[in-house]
């Protein structure tokens, strides 16, 4: 290298994709986008950067320390680590011009200044989508964003996954009852562990925390119940917890689990977890998870829950929601290493036209009538030979070479090549575009 | 406002759009997408933050103003200010990888710290194509550019348009030919003129910079030259200017010109004009220039032209290409200031369920089946009265709602409203889908 060469690199923990995987890429992205778009929901696209004391009207330490910060003029601006706070400044900005219940969607790049390690990136695409209710939202909408998760992993190409559902209140009620009701991170942290380290050092656990006998065993009698959604809901009302926190979320989760089959969704892709409780302290009720039933080590692909306030830093207008987020940077990783994602076999290109004379006239009218059809296509213009155009369209995994030589020219006629069974056939111009949209089914 | 509120702003020159405006301006997004994927680029999404020392490698004082950096750790870090230099860096950090001519197209946001004024924004969306040879590229590549940007500007829906296109050789070669070949920028600024100022001033112009009269007689006939594309190029070769960067020039644009038909583009959208240079000192062939014939205000809405070595900062390689860009947010803002972009009428919402009643099982229903058939659906499920929500849809603009009362729940029936006509009419469940897909003529 010359010594005023700048080298070329990339950050580490920024993704950069080569052309194969980044169409890999894209085709999950569009898919994502798809599915949300059939729910109703608008896009919405805020800027990357914000003013620092809007960003942080609320953050906390950790995210204090993983943020991307700058100065420019007078202005302190940051990076957005999530879409969600840009979101509660949007509505709190825009309240009067908005229509609730508001369904947005936005898929966008943060940035958090984590380690980067297998899979966790600094720049990474979150695709979000929340209803926001404006002083109320109905529980059925908590119901409806599992069918939004459960459509969207099918689309992707997935089969065996489950959606674990939980209501933070059922957790908050036990422990008030238990009267634990400052301890449930604690009390959580430790049924957590159940399939772990077993139920009598859970007990041991609970009991060093300064819980009573009859207290541990409420516990115990709650992480064990098991059965279908409304089994599950019936076995929680039994329980002989009263408090009101505590009814409201059993009541709250039988309308969820009630209109999972209206929704579209098998009941084998939906489960009642009573453990989960989302690490994000805004969620007060529905929270879920997704999990890759062949892929566990990916944890939950898709989380997320219902919260009180959206934007109680920047308004005093009460403004509920529920949402969910797909970090899709890391899963698109995880799932190349697992070799779930394929890449190759799409190109770009569906037709590459090879001319072997000098006179492109003919060829390029070819490509301007096939790209006219809905055909992408591209000539090979530059000077080499037949067997490096054909090397070309090989490396871009081009399904269909069409080559132009005296004879085609002569006769209006192309020589169509598919380059996956590697059959060649002469047809007509105007018959090219039919041939090659029939093989994509267009 | 309570005292420990946060005001909810937007930074100044930071584009963000209510929902109808955002609806159509990921429109005219995917149709600038689709229109490049048609000619077979790739796609490509490079990180938004990069080492300085690489975004930089190249840049002069004007950028490094402009530009937006942060430090964190030991990284002194840049946010993109346009799509060429990351493309640059990532040519040469993956030259082995990829499959030259390499074509790409990269739609994103960069970021320039100008003063926000009539649309030039700070962040803004960039929609970008390049082709970059291994070495050499055939000129048949430049004269492709016209046609993606044709066909681009006819998809985003306008007719009226003049895509300019010159060759930087041929002002070079002038400018050798009259003694002036030093003074380009300066010969250039001055012809540039002669529509404000009149023949007599340039003359006058040319006199002060020390051309000889035989010269600025040269200058005037070549400013003179008019005609189809095929005439200015012959009388071009007929002025008697003989040195190699002129003819070469003059070549390079005839074939330009002479495949203008092949590509589909008709003779009143395409114009050679001598003047344009286009600013950037990288470009040194070909250049481009786009104008909305209705619409000369907004200058330039998309330009480019061929650079003879893409990475010369990143490596010893010879990477020659051709590209252009459209500021998309930039063009978005001014079509919707002179009123040609129009928003509402479209929804993200194509069917809205209406349930009067409490059980909302058969409206679910209804949703899964339409969504299943590929309608955009949205159940209203707040607890409102039945004017609320038929305002709801009126004001997202909903085209169809489907009013499920008793009777339609008994019947198995749906009364759907067509909100532009307002014609209201009683049809079978399974025929709702079918009765909307018409509609949209899916």
């Amino acid at each position: 290298m010359k010594k005023d060469l700048v080298e070329p690199k990339t950050l580490p923990g920024f993704l950069e994709l080569l052309p194969q995987e980044q169409i890999a890429f894209d085709k999950m992205l569009e898919t994502i986008r798809e599915s949300y778009l059939k729910f109703g929901f608008a896009p919405l696209d805020t800027p990357v950067l914000e003013l620092s004391e809007v960003l942080l009207a609320k953050a906390g330490g950790e995210t204090e320390k993983q943020i991307y910060s700058l100065e420019k003029g007078d202005n302190k601006m940051t990076m957005r680590f999530d879409l969600t706070v840009p979101l509660a400044k949007y509505v709190a900005k825009n309240y009067h011009m908005l229509t609730f219940p508001f369904r947005r969607y936005q898929i966008g790049k943060v940035w958090r200044g984590e380690r980067p390690q297998n899979g966790r990136f600094r720049e990474f695409y979150q695709c979000d989508i929340d209803i926001v209710g404006d002083g109320e939202l109905s529980i059925i909408n908590d119901a409806e964003i599992p069918a939004v998760i459960y459509h969207t992993f099918k689309n992707l190409g997935f089969d065996n996954f489950t959606i674990r559902v939980n209501n933070r209140k059922i957790l908050g009620g036990l422990c008030q009852h238990i009267g634990a009701g400052e301890r449930v991170a604690d009390v959580l942290r430790i049924i957590d562990k159940i399939d772990k380290i077993g139920e009598d050092k859970v007990k041991k656990e609970l009991e060093d925390l300064g819980l009573s006998q009859e207290a541990i065993k409420t516990v115990i009698d709650f992480i064990r119940i098991s059965g279908t959604p409304i089994d599950i809901c019936q076995k929680l009302s039994e329980l002989g917890i009263l408090n009101e926190t505590y009814i409201t979320g059993v009541d709250e989760l039988k309308v969820v689990a009630a209109y999972i089959g209206n929704f579209g969704i098998p009941e084998s892709n939906f489960k009642v977890d009573l453990t989960i409780a989302r690490g994000l302290d805004y969620y007060t009720g529905t929270v879920y998870e997704t999990v890759l039933n062949d892929h566990l080590e990916l944890g939950s692909v898709c989380s997320g829950g219902r919260y009180d306030n959206l934007a109680g830093h920047f308004t005093d207008k009460k403004l509920p929601g529920v949402g969910i987020s797909i970090g899709l940077s890391r899963l698109f990783f995880q799932l190349r290493k697992a070799d779930v994602v394929k890449v190759g076999g799409s190109s770009p290109v569906e037709c590459l036209i090879v001319p072997l004379d000098e006179d492109l006239s003919y060829s390029i009218d070819l490509a301007t009538f096939l790209r006219g059809k809905g055909v992408s296509t591209s000539v090979y213009v530059e000077k080499k030979g037949m067997k490096q155009k054909m090397n070309y369209a090989n490396k871009l995994q081009i399904p269909f070479v069409a080559i132009i030589g005296e004879t085609e020219l002569a006769n209006r006629e192309v020589a169509l090549k598919n380059m996956m069974s590697g059959e060649q056939e002469c047809i007509k111009f105007e018959d090219t575009a039919e041939k090659i949209l029939a093989y994509f089914n267009k």
